[in-house]
């Protein structure tokens, strides 16, 4: 069983079957993936939202990788243990014009800069965001030829951007080409359910994963296992948002603007910021699907995360 | 502060601000609520697949009250705090013909009458699930007139299937009607975010509420508050299915085939057998609403559930 480091020195921009494997390993070696944040060194500490405002999008969610994994198959699945994280002190989290669930309600760039570092980080003063990392691009090289943008995840993995992808999770990833060819990146020091502003805290990290194979899975898309409780935010319970309805996604919406109303009212933040804070730190679940016409969609926030 | 009891001898069948009032009390008063199981005492302990076949619509979701609470007025938020839970010793879960998320894909009658009592239930040798209780319905009268059926939830509450609103927690429902006519029935044992199936572990209760009123808060839509992490099943992680997609109710669907096959194939159990097992214990999550076209829909199944 080898170790290895991948730097970030090389990165592609595009999930494609094309792109020459940096690394071949055996299944059951392990490797450290030094992974870019989501903007590709677009936003830099000290940077300000107009920084958002100039975001070039060919360059976004750059991966590392492949990494060729000796004797996987198409039909096969790629277990990817997620073993440990380790950020490089910082990451941030911007609000997009045009991007995000509620495009349509924020015109304007926002940008916040975080200190990482402990078990938690500080949005503003008496509101703390618990450091729960994962990769939010993972995955293996599409079945279709040529390139596939890295911001949309499909069958493959890529853009999963489930915060359950934790450390003591396992990613099963469906494998359509010889060695799997893994690559990863975007990583998040923490993301709510849902990633609702379309950022969660976006961070340089270095991601230590093990990789082994399960022969003839012939899974459909992505599985995971996750090893432990979801979060360590929801000591303290949640206060929740609902909204009922046929569309789901209309729902979403609602339910997400029903909470930013809240932060401004009850936590002094500004729309963006609630926003924002919602994006990081709230979860979205589906509550009930069944009863027709009527869906119910909710969003969760943490009430630990506020002194 | 009164406390009252409100037996189930006469109940209601539609949300109607037209119903009479049951019982009128003070804000801060506590009411014992006898709830029906969604039925309607159509299916009894001791049933087979044949009762659920034979289901009349017409029946199901019968509410107890309403109760007027004095000085309620529209604008207002009824607050009602969710006090305790005393269940009657069983409760079913059914997968009933054209009705739930695969209605598709299940078209006979299935039935499972559990046996309630201990903080968890067994489903079958080796599996039990955790006894979380709430209220599928909990409302107010509509502004509308007429009659709204119970099975569909909207802005006045009713139908909310919230795992979420489980003793400690507190919903607040916008009051439409002087006195705001609280209604209350359909409890469930357990039931997993989305309630896939249709149907939780639906189960006679005595609920124990206490109401109180926030003046003028103008809530479009239901909130709530939850006091305690939301389950305690989460302790030994989640196995989890994904789908991508731009249709998240699509999404939905396959993530929960996925899980089906995942027990199928891991649990030994049978394909109806599973999806009633998602509907009761796993949770649907929206992982992320941005990445457009693909949204991520995930099902996460509680390991702590299997010995």
């Amino acid at each position: 069983m080898s170790e290895y480091y991948l730097s970030k020195e090389t990165v592609q921009y595009a999930w494609d079957a094309a792109n020459e494997p940096r690394l071949e390993i055996e299944p059951g070696d392990t490797v450290t993936i030094e992974c870019l944040e989501a903007s590709g060194a677009q936003v830099k500490p000290g940077d300000t939202a107009e920084a958002i405002g100039k975001l070039d999008f060919a360059g976004v969610n750059p991966l590392t990788g492949p990494v060729y994994v000796k004797g996987a198959k198409p039909g096969d699945a790629l277990a990817v243990e997620i073993l440990s994280f380790a950020d490089k002190g910082w990451g941030w989290t911007g609000i997009i014009p045009g991007f995000g669930l509620l495009a349509d309600d924020f015109a304007d760039p926002y940008l916040k800069i975080w200190e990482l570092g402990g078990a938690r980080t500080e949005f503003k003063s008496g509101i703390h965001v618990p450091v729960e990392p994962f990769c939010g691009e993972m995955g293996v090289a599409p079945a279709t030829d040529g390139p596939m943008p890295t911001p949309v995840p499909d069958v493959h993995g890529g853009n999963l951007d489930t915060r359950g992808l934790k450390a003591g999770s396992t990613l099963y990833l469906p494998v359509f080409r010889e060695g799997a060819l893994f690559c990863c990146g975007d990583a998040h020091a923490a993301q709510g359910d849902g990633e609702v502003c379309g950022t969660g805290i976006e961070s340089d990290y270095d991601v230590t994963l093990r990789f082994t194979l399960l022969k003839e899975a012939n899974f459909a898309e992505p599985r995971f296992t996750v090893a432990s409780p979801l979060t360590a935010a929801d000591s303290a319970g949640y206060y929740c948002t609902t909204s009922l309805g046929n569309d789901l996604f209309a729902a979403a919406q609602n339910a997400v603007r029903y909470m930013i109303d809240h932060l401004v009212e009850h936590h002094k933040l500004e729309p963006a910021e609630a926003y924002a804070l919602c994006s990081v730190a709230a979860d979205l679940k589906i509550s009930q699907i069944v009863d027709a016409p009527n869906f119910g969609v909710s969003l969760y926030m943490p009430k630990s995360i506020f002194k």
